[in-house]
């Protein structure tokens, strides 16, 4: 058992509008990269983002009395509160200088997802309106370009409750199950696994991370041999939902 | 930038006083496989902990009043439960048939990584008592055997508080940082990074987890061709301090 993961370099500066698809196609290809069945590209969210014109431009936000509150006694900037606070549907955590909240798709992350970085100054990047629906429609683009059979997989970088530092997480999923689900299978002694539902889509979100790297300019990265669970998976599938969790 | 993950297979059933590090050599040596200095090593927890003797006869466990209490309301196996609380510092939550603790180490997961699986009928499986220092002594050992240059990570499959599934954790480190830190740095457009530092340890946990599975008995990956940051890191030092914890 084994496989690769590799980057495609060379990815151009993403504006809304672009094509994904194309551009990763095309990377690729200058690259001297052939997909092959059942790889699984790995895309930053912010790339998608961007392309998607999931953008906000600093000085169109209108700044509500709450946003500058929130700025104020957390130390942000309080556009950035006002566009986080348009993104979110409940706040989990106000403390210190964490803003931890349930976005509109239902993850849980800080600041709905929304930031700064790897965008023109003055602007701010959200999260896409429907992470699996971009998932989708750039997995169904890239299979008709390449003729193979794909999985597709749009991250981002979030923290951990317990845990500090941050790792890539799977926010949209295409072309594949998001778990690799044990139970009612043995283990290697042949006793039967209760509770054990591999979250592979985050593994394979975490993986592509160490590739892409926070400022190399890495957006999409190729997982190469790796027997993906089949199916019609979302990442929506992945956030536990408001009954089962101890912690919201 | 690219890296490869594979598995070796044909590791021995372990029991206590079994050397993990000469028995992953031996495996690697009749797969054929030459260890290349910057390999990392990823051991499961299971074999280290019962190479390190840290297992119980379910029959010698004696029952605490609490013990018999949980197990009723929370539908699990009294001696089960014992063992748990004999691992715990600290029960950050107890509801349906969730057990949510802090370790002695400081790790929070369910259940303090005390588990039935993988070990013989009539055995429950502790975490090992220091991980850190079982990774340093298995990495010490394989660096001596085969000349090379290595970081060794342990690892062990937990949940998340808002996502479902399990994904595999660092609980121990040798040879390397657990963390890429790129604060300061500059992101692809300019921009100053403040709170981006990549829990590489954990994503290279989750990763070896995509290769290991686990019904197939392969408890040993290499990880080849990632430039791991260099230094003498910690698993514990990936926990988050209770101090700045929003969620215990």
């Amino acid at each position: 058992m084994s496989f690769q993961i590799f980057g495609i370099e060379g990815m151009p500066y993403i504006t809304e509008g672009d094509d994904v698809a194309q551009l990763i196609y095309d990377a690729a290809l200058s690259n001297g990269i052939e997909f092959e069945d059942k790889d699984i590209i790995v895309v930053t969210q912010k790339i998608v983002s961007k392309a998607e014109g999931r953008v906000v431009k600093v000085e169109d936000v209108e700044l509500s009395t709450f946003a500058v509150h929130i700025g104020e006694t957390m130390k942000k900037d309080p556009r950035l509160v006002e566009v986080v606070l348009g993104e979110t549907s409940r706040i989990i955590r106000m403390k210190r200088n964490s803003l931890i909240v349930e976005t509109h798709h239902g993850h849980v992350c800080a600041n709905a997802g929304v930031d700064f970085s790897n965008v023109e100054e003055g602007y701010i990047t959200l999260l896409p309106a429907d992470p699996d629906s971009s998932a989708r429609n750039i997995r169904d683009k890239l299979e008709a370009l390449t003729c193979k059979k794909l999985a597709l997989i749009i991250t981002d970088t979030w923290g951990r409750a317990w845990r500090l530092g941050q790792v890539d997480f799977a926010i949209g999923v295409a072309g594949m199950l998001p778990f690799r689900d044990y139970r009612g299978e043995r283990d290697y002694m042949g006793h039967e696994l209760h509770v054990t539902n591999i979250a592979v889509a985050d593994e394979i979100a975490g993986a592509a991370e160490l590739v892409k790297g926070k400022s190399s300019g890495v957006p999409v990265v190729i997982i190469r041999g790796y027997d993906y669970p089949e199916g019609d998976g979302k990442a929506s599938n992945i956030i536990r939902p408001l009954e089962e969790d101890l912690f919201r």
